[in-house]
């Protein structure tokens, strides 16, 4: 199918390649047309890769990636372009963190809202996901670079958007059906996103960003 | 050894009873003396189960654990008595929930601090150790109740107080060294309390309270 990555930042990269290797075209876009960045993607990627506007990659696309800092997301869409986002399914891979502080970052929204949601509400055109913001972008792209089981979270209002994220998920990066745990609705997008600080004291902790979490279920309980 | 857990709930009598197996003398504190729920615990537990106010667990105890809700942990530890504290490490088993706009709940304190570090804080005089606090009070007691790996987070400011909880989790609870993450100071509580939501939607997704997580690690990344 025809996807449009927003961002050039390493997620933004590992995603494209993903897709066009999986038999996709790709449309990454910037700020600018011909960002040094994308355009090095291009080259690299190969046949299927486009580069383009935020505004050009919406338009391409027939399902979106948000890969932008969450700080920038809203703009993003905006420079995107209502018309090009109508009706469209958005994955959101973003999250809110705020290194105004320095590190760790804290978020710039949680607890009671979340930026997955204040993208849903801002743009209502959009069918937004929230997915693969819980891992780095090396195991997004390949889960099977872990041991065994581990799982992704995903969310979202519309359980069609969802299946078609999931089939992707899938089909494009490897995850296994049995380890996508659908959450529920966009509000649960509180939760994955508040799995960030948790996530950047393991990444220092672990030396490396490549590992994920697994839910070990037991027995219920007796009654 | 001697051991004051403050709290009657769910919590503090799978706790309270787990170390009274394991050897330990154990008293339970409450709001009043001859609370019933407390009488009931030291008939049910046995032989090294004793009851009494919060204030006279705290003076028991060698070491205490905070099994009482988040909203109440701080005046709890007011009325156990600053004298009664002083250099004990304390458990924190407890979460911030807000359960004022119904569920699912949200946290009343987070992102940049956290109900371990106000406990911290408040009660200088304590070596907070925040664990367990992440898992429901089955696994707590009988991690062996999962299949496999899971894993536990603990935090705090002292080496040495989370070598002895680490201990006691080991000993008396049957956690798996191995299992035990420590993710460094108090202010990691941050990150341990703020899994809570994702916790929550988990426990009615999957309909069972007995689950957690596992860390899966890869390998670092190439250079």
């Amino acid at each position: 199918m025809r996807i449009g990555v927003l961002g050039t930042g390493m997620v933004g990269n590992a995603i494209g390649t993903a897709l066009v290797r999986a038999g996709h075209r790709v449309m990454m876009g910037s700020r600018t047309r011909d960002n040094e960045k994308a355009v090095a993607w291009v080259a690299a990627a190969g046949a299927g890769a486009l580069q383009g506007s935020y505004s050009d990659a919406a338009a391409f696309g027939e399902l979106l990636f948000n890969c932008t800092a969450g700080g920038a997301s809203h703009s993003v869409l905006v420079a995107a372009g209502r018309e090009n986002l109508a009706g469209k399914v958005l994955v959101d891979v973003a999250n809110p963190l705020d290194f105004s502080q320095g590190f760790p970052p804290s978020l710039a929204v949680c607890n009671t809202d979340s930026l997955g949601e204040q993208l849903q509400r801002a743009f209502p055109e959009l069918r937004v996901v929230k997915a693969l913001n819980t891992v780095n972008c090396n195991v997004m792209v390949n889960p099977s670079l872990l041991p065994g089981d581990h799982d992704l979270f995903i969310c979202g209002n519309e359980p069609t958007a969802k299946e078609e994220v999931s089939r992707l998920l899938v089909e494009a990066f490897g995850w296994r059906r049995e380890n996508l745990i659908d959450l529920g609705d966009i509000t649960m997008a509180r939760g994955t996103e508040m799995l960030l600080p948790i996530w950047v004291r393991l990444w220092a902790k672990l030396g490396t960003p490549n590992f994920n979490l697994h839910v070990v279920v037991g027995p219920p309980p007796a009654v």
